[in-house]
């Protein structure tokens, strides 16, 4: 098992659409802020670590299902768990559960290491360190 | 084949991060203009067609993968596809693609029909009219 | 002086745009975040005592003075602060600082209680128990 | 009187809230997308003479004020106009009409040209080919 992190949102009423219920897309934004919390939680911070130091941690898939329809002032817990990575590629799942504990969605998000004109970089020549972090990462127990 | 419509759309600002390309929880949102488009330009435009008429479409499940990336000002164009509908379920896939008719990203969505209280629903029992242009847009050559 | 709550955001990462700072409609979103929280806090959870209850406290106009910039990973801290009440029309007004306690931004939104019509309501009429929650928030010191 | 460019916009489904109409602060992307189309049609496209120019056009202040409430699929069009111009500041004026002409919308953005570390600079010194092209429209009939 890998590294997790949980993060709990109130659902905003500007997250919502006239059908009353988070409009899907904003299910990836929830995500995005949990994948950061899970690297800032583990000693490598988004900006410092990763967008100030040159690396890009661009999005080459997503995938969600929704089980469960959540509306304003709803509060959410997402975690979000590390499952791959190798020196060019990551790969996180992501449970989205309701003040009850049953799902509401579940997800998973594939990067690549790029720099900042898109070229995709071996992380582990790039930075050392950021590398050392995240293998840290994905061999905690 | 199914029935398709084509939505160009002009990269706003807003829609791009700090990694100067478009955020990519944006895709989905281009995905429910062009999809709507595709009910429109079929005789069922959404929110006379199925909000006003008491039909939701929620969304089951999303995928996208990411190809290419595209900063404000580009111009894209989506085209969504009609690919499977059931009484009770749809599904409908979508390309992006650049000025130069390169692939930016391509996707599928999965929706259920349902009512205002999020109750699955026989769209062809709650609104015949609706299932005929749904029927015509699956059938069409 | 009238009431106020306060609500700590973390910006995300979706929240900022290819200049790396926080673009700036989403500081209407903190606004309506903190402002539902304003309500909730004493007494009237907005979902509750508003929305389900067909009152809508649409916006009639905004204005916002950006001060300082912040980026992803930033925590601000908005306070919301109740203006002026009538039957018919309320003001807040709301602050925006930084972690250091610098102010980041400041901002006022008018509004009109409306049906689900929108047709303008005179709120106490029409939910007495929101509009006596409402004076004690006006008037508590 | 200045120069001015319009927007169409069909209004996208996710831009509306629980309310069923437009989330407020979407406007303000509005004003975001027609402010760089006047700079387009005037021979100063903003990505490529602003933001790849290291000239950053940041807010300073925004308001607006709701008229008319529109709804997902409704079609309005904003006109961005050129109030003033100095060489380190700028405002804009928008007015947003709907289908049949009406009034929805109008607002007012204030901006300093400011460097990527956000320091304030004379945009006259800092490019004087883009400040010939803003002179330009602020002077034209």
């Amino acid at each position: 098992m890998s590294v997790t992190s949980t993060v709990e949102f109130e659902v905003r009423w500007g997250e919502c659409d006239p059908a009353g219920i988070v409009y899907h897309p904003h299910y990836l934004d929830w995500f995005s802020v949990t994948r950061m919390h899970l690297f800032r939680n583990h000693g490598a911070p988004y900006m410092a670590s990763f967008h100030d130091n040159g690396v890009v941690l661009v999005a080459l898939g997503v995938e969600c299902e929704f089980r469960k329809v959540v509306r304003a002032e709803d509060v959410v817990r997402v975690t979000a768990e590390l499952l791959d990575l190798t020196r060019t590629r990551m790969s996180i799942e992501y449970r989205v559960t309701d003040g009850v504990g049953e799902m509401v969605a579940t997800g998973r998000t594939r990067h690549a290491f790029v720099d900042k004109q898109q070229h995709p970089i071996n992380v582990a020549k790039k930075s050392p360190e950021l590398w050392s972090i995240l293998t840290r990462m994905k061999n905690a127990k």
